[in-house]
């Protein structure tokens, strides 16, 4: 069968686009909680306040933005069905979306993609196509399943739906009563990092925004040095959500919003996860532990403040887990 | 210093006890929240609602207990301190809780303990007596230490103050507005399963009350079985905290509310244990996952229901993880 492309969404999110997204997902998405920890507390030196995206739908806060993107289309468009090019959370998190709505959901997954992501996947319903591991192969792939089936791309952070939906988690934390002093999300492809400058310039912008990037993948942190777009770099980072580029749009939204990236290693990265583990009892994943790294390696920075923190996702290979805790060469 | 050992607590623990209790600990302790997951739900074919007790401070219930007995003493028993022989969460929860009331807490721990549970009792302040690893060394260590400093021993499961003080958790789950079928706790020394049994008989006498027990160390379900207590055994199980025997007052309760054991080899612990991890995204221990896999374990007698599970701790070695991931031969 052959369809017409759906036609491009809006170009741009902004703060209306962020409540509207609120409104749509209300019903399919969890509120997340606010976990505080006075041990974690006393070691920071600040007062944080860990906003559960761990404990979001398909383990990430990556639900937000796919189901925003699903429930934003017209009736026409769904029965087409969605496609992405994600074997991570993202892809996930767009085949439980498109179940949440019942439309058909296809993941274009490469080869050697970890055969415990494309499982649950596959669990949520969404039909995996194959393909080589370059961008290449991955964009042609989807444009042939978009032709094939009238699917709409979801891509994974620079849909200005996907943006409006990530930034209603940051909506969520700042509407909560406390006043923030700073907030510090992860940055990869720049989705939740641009919805969250969206909602924290609107509900409070007296409240700094930092997104946390790893030494090892620091492009984001040279784009904005540059004043740029970087997009050059091999990245060496055991964060396996954050290796991407940063997108174009989200390099705007970061930019137009003064948004600071701050650097930590894997070994702090590592050593916050053991943290949040043995102290906060939370099975979260490296990009989650590298937002608190970057606070307990700023400590002059975040003194006495209140620190939200977005803990992103909690999918955590365990089978690796060993790995991850064994000190690296 | 020579001082006359403090009274004999009250030999029984009531239901008025476990609500004075609850008042006396509200300043320190956490009231822990309830969790849900969908996914679970749907694994169990019942309606799952988690205590989290693994967020109580020092990572245990074992601090309500504790937390009870420290502000149960006059201040003339406080004034000597507090004694126990425990080197597991009640070792750490009895040296935070003396810290609360700023009072000694000694703690004698056998050769062999693990290093890093001493550091976490050093760590609240807590002054370690080493002693030999058996059963009389220690008790003679903790006599030893009693009539030196005249501190009051707060033992881990059978001290009346204990038991009132761990049928807290239950009070706060069964009193937060949803009818249980059933609730099930872990039982090892029955500190918890015995004051969850004065809880739920005042509270919601319709509440069946199951312990859990790992088939390597069921002495429990034999002692309710023969009608009589069951002392020799050797303990072969990962749960850690439920390797000891069954108190005769806790016994005691649990046949007085007729309370029905059911086990769990180690391997249904485990897979429990990595549900809770991966899809929870709850770090606990073996003994809280042991719930869960009773309940899985046992389809038929919890289908449909709506059913309680106390996860009872999270303090896990992070480096023991990896073996306790592996399967065992």
């Amino acid at each position: 069968m052959n369809a017409a492309p759906s036609p491009a969404p809006d170009p741009v999110a902004d703060f209306a686009a962020v409540l509207a997204a609120a409104a749509r997902i209300a019903p399919h998405a969890h509120a997340t909680p606010v976990l505080r920890s006075r041990t974690l507390d006393a070691l920071a030196g600040c007062e944080l306040h860990f906003k559960a995206e761990h404990l979001q739908r398909a383990g990430a806060f990556k639900f937000r933005g796919a189901c925003n993107a699903v429930w934003s289309m017209t009736e026409a468009e769904a029965a087409r069905g969605v496609v992405t090019h994600s074997s991570g959370n993202h892809g996930a998190a767009l085949a439980l979306a498109a179940r949440t709505r019942g439309i058909a959901c296809h993941v274009v997954v490469p080869e050697g993609a970890v055969a415990a992501k494309l499982a649950a996947i596959s669990a949520y319903g969404a039909t995996l196509h194959g393909c080589a591991a370059t961008i290449a192969a991955r964009e042609a792939m989807c444009a042939d399943v978009q032709r094939q089936t009238g699917a709409a791309l979801v891509h994974p952070y620079t849909d200005p739906r996907v943006i409006a939906g990530q930034g209603t988690a940051a909506l969520e934390l700042l509407a909560g009563g406390t006043a923030l002093d700073a907030l510090v999300v992860p940055v990869g492809g720049g989705g939740l990092a641009g919805g969250t400058a969206i909602a924290c310039a609107a509900v409070s912008p007296a409240t700094r925004l930092f997104v946390a990037e790893p030494s090892g993948a620091a492009e984001t942190f040279a784009s904005l040095q540059a004043g740029t777009r970087v997009t050059d770099f091999v990245p060496d980072t055991i964060c396996d959500g954050l290796r991407g580029t940063l997108g174009e749009p989200n390099f705007s939204l970061l930019r137009a919003h003064h948004v600071e990236a701050l650097l930590a290693e894997d070994a702090a990265t590592v050593a916050a996860l053991r943290l949040l583990w043995q102290r906060g009892k939370q099975l979260v994943e490296p990009s989650s532990a590298l937002a608190l790294a970057v606070v307990l390696g700023h400590r002059e920075r975040f003194a006495g403040q209140r620190v939200g923190i977005i803990l992103s996702g909690g999918n955590v290979d365990l089978d690796a887990l060993s790995a991850l805790l064994a000190p690296r060469p």
